[in-house]
């Protein structure tokens, strides 16, 4: 039996979640859980659509993106999973959709930027979005450096992948994480949800101002600051 | 056994309705249902998915929202449905909820006009849209002043609370209220709808007018007027 | 037992349809179905949410809007549809919804445009939007007035009911009607997604061209001229 | 027993998933399946609704055509089907569908540009829109002459059908293809989620720029050159 039967019964209830919360079509998009005393993740099979998957099909993957144990060939998407883990040894967890509303964003090449409360709920900045990568990147290891422009894009704008937990890489799509893939993948639908608001407040009011610099920290306090007291504290 | 059994049962079934009624994500909104001779309310627990719930789990809360029973924290909001049920004596139940299009007007920062017979059927006045909160207020007790620039915003504008059911907070999201917590959830409902047939209208028709004083009037009075005829008469 | 069981029934499933197929909210919206022999319809009671309906429920009605037999109070919008049974004598069905997209467009106070070939297999017109009713219209018995509203906006157009079996109320709402109550359920449904194809249309193309007349003839006697080959021909 | 029992239960199931991908009303739509070997294809009977399907009512179909089996009349698009098998000699399912979003462009008479990965992922090239048809093809064999105006479209703009699955026929509606019916109805609902974030891009950002070649490239031949490596590689 796998040694990483726990991990891929997480990492398979992950990926499950995404078609039930509207967040992808068909065979798009994945999510990947680590174990990081070992240096592992697991992650989706490439191409599989989500009712056809098992548990036993999620494919197991060392922080360099060799596969170390699964049937299946992994998400297309590996390197860049495997880049993030690398270098962010907090997160334990990683999705990335095509969802409708952040993809359209990704698309627009714009930042979302922070208009109201539930956003701040969050995160306290703009959902970043990465410029679309040079050639250079995109004839090399395409994947692998699809996670170093996200590395590189929080670093330029002085973000910490610990607060800012979201990202839209440009002409291309969405990448969450989070601590667990759980929380990654709860990050995903919260940035749907958050590109569509923001996408139909312009439409009302072309003009509507971001949010006010107190309210952000007040939104973000109250659930993430030292005297957190959103939820059962746990 | 407690003896809040029934208030519970019927905040639990309000809240379940949230998500049902595509309102609500994750553990996002609350309702509440006040018992008013007992000068008490009962609230969803902070933090908590709505899959989750049971009855239960609810909290009972005086008016000052001095937590009387429950195992669980109640709602980081729980101050603003005290502010309210404290100072309008005839509601019987508040709802918050961050749906998708009401939220945008919030974070538009614009009142929804009334432009239609949906609208009318439900208040005469354009839906008001409370401007965001000052730094002090942000900075203080910040959901018991949410409560207070609820209600200043409706009497700043001449407004009655039991007529005008509803209210966009600027930068934040919308909150109802009735005479039950039902009510209350049919008007975040209700909200939602108008809210989305108000953008749509504008995109098709940027000058489209304001519905006229007549057709106001018709519309409320066929439902809420002294000869109402619209419903069953009880 | 009634004598008018099966005509309940009818109208009973086709209430039924209009929260399926996505075309009202709570008690919103009402269908009635005709015995033209017997110069009755048959109407949804007033303000039942439809999943406390029963066929009994069902409230027969005269064309000139008199209560025949039942127990409840008959939809508000009874007389509206009593006018149009009573001077077009070829219709079998009445629908009233305030469906999200073709309310705006009568929010909006505009025709929906023949931009495409799902309009055209349906109708060969514009859909017309009425203007919002008079003062007078309005303050004297406003839902007989809103069915000679509608009438009079057909003979203006110079349009027949057996053609164009779909209009919006201006500042209101959609009204569709055809030889069954079925048949205007089915109207109401297509009209909704015409109405969101259209307003879709112009958002992409502002100055996107009104279909041309010969596909407008094609489309229409494909499925209903007299060598109409669409369908099983029953 | 047919001889074409395993055809039509394919096309059957090709046709019943149309409405649970949400692609299709009522009878709206169709799709097709072919034995090239027996240059025949199965279609869905004209006018059916798809809840009342069943795999006997699909109807057999020459190249030309002719109805060789079944008891119903084939969809009135049965000669668009049939002009497209005949020349494209690889295809092996046609799909046609009045999905909202690629109607809508199609109502808007543009084609829809290559603006992100997840188009890029399944075509190369901006969707076309071929123009509306002529008067003299519109009034002669209408649904014959929609093929040749697919053909026709493909190659003045040099497209390959077999690179280029899919198609706008202006002011009417959506058509693709594919190696089987069932790749056909991928691509459209690929088509739909495509068109829908186009509409939104454009909306966030009229400015947003067309995808950049190399990234055309690299997602294109990662799932469909000859080294791709998206998939299982069967």
């Amino acid at each position: 039996m796998s040694d990483f039967k726990a991990l891929k019964q997480k990492v398979y209830e992950a990926n499950m979640r995404l078609p039930e919360l509207g967040l992808v079509l068909f065979t798009f998009g994945n999510a990947s859980a680590a174990d990081r005393k070992r240096e592992v993740f697991a992650i989706k099979p490439s191409g599989v659509p989500y009712d056809e998957l098992s548990p036993e099909d999620m494919v197991i993957v060392d922080f360099d993106g060799k596969v170390l144990e699964g049937e299946m060939r992994p998400s297309s998407d590996t390197e860049t999973h495997a880049v993030l883990y690398k270098h962010w040894e907090h997160i334990g967890g990683v999705v990335h959709t095509h969802s409708t509303y952040a993809t359209a964003w990704a698309q627009a090449q714009k930042d979302i930027p922070i208009m109201g409360t539930t956003h701040a709920d969050h995160l306290t900045t703009d959902i970043p979005c990465a410029a679309p990568m040079s050639d250079d990147m995109i004839q090399g290891d395409y994947e692998e450096q699809t996670g170093y422009q996200i590395l590189n894009a929080l670093e330029d704008r002085g973000l910490s992948y610990e607060e800012t937990e979201m990202i839209l890489v440009g002409s291309h799509a969405p990448f969450t994480w989070g601590k667990s893939a759980e929380k990654a993948v709860y990050n995903s639908a919260v940035l749907e949800e958050v590109a569509k608001m923001a996408c139909l407040s312009l439409q009302i009011n072309p003009g509507a101002p971001r949010l006010k610099d107190t309210l952000i920290k007040k939104h973000w306090e109250r659930k993430h600051g030292d005297d957190a007291y959103y939820g059962q504290g746990n």
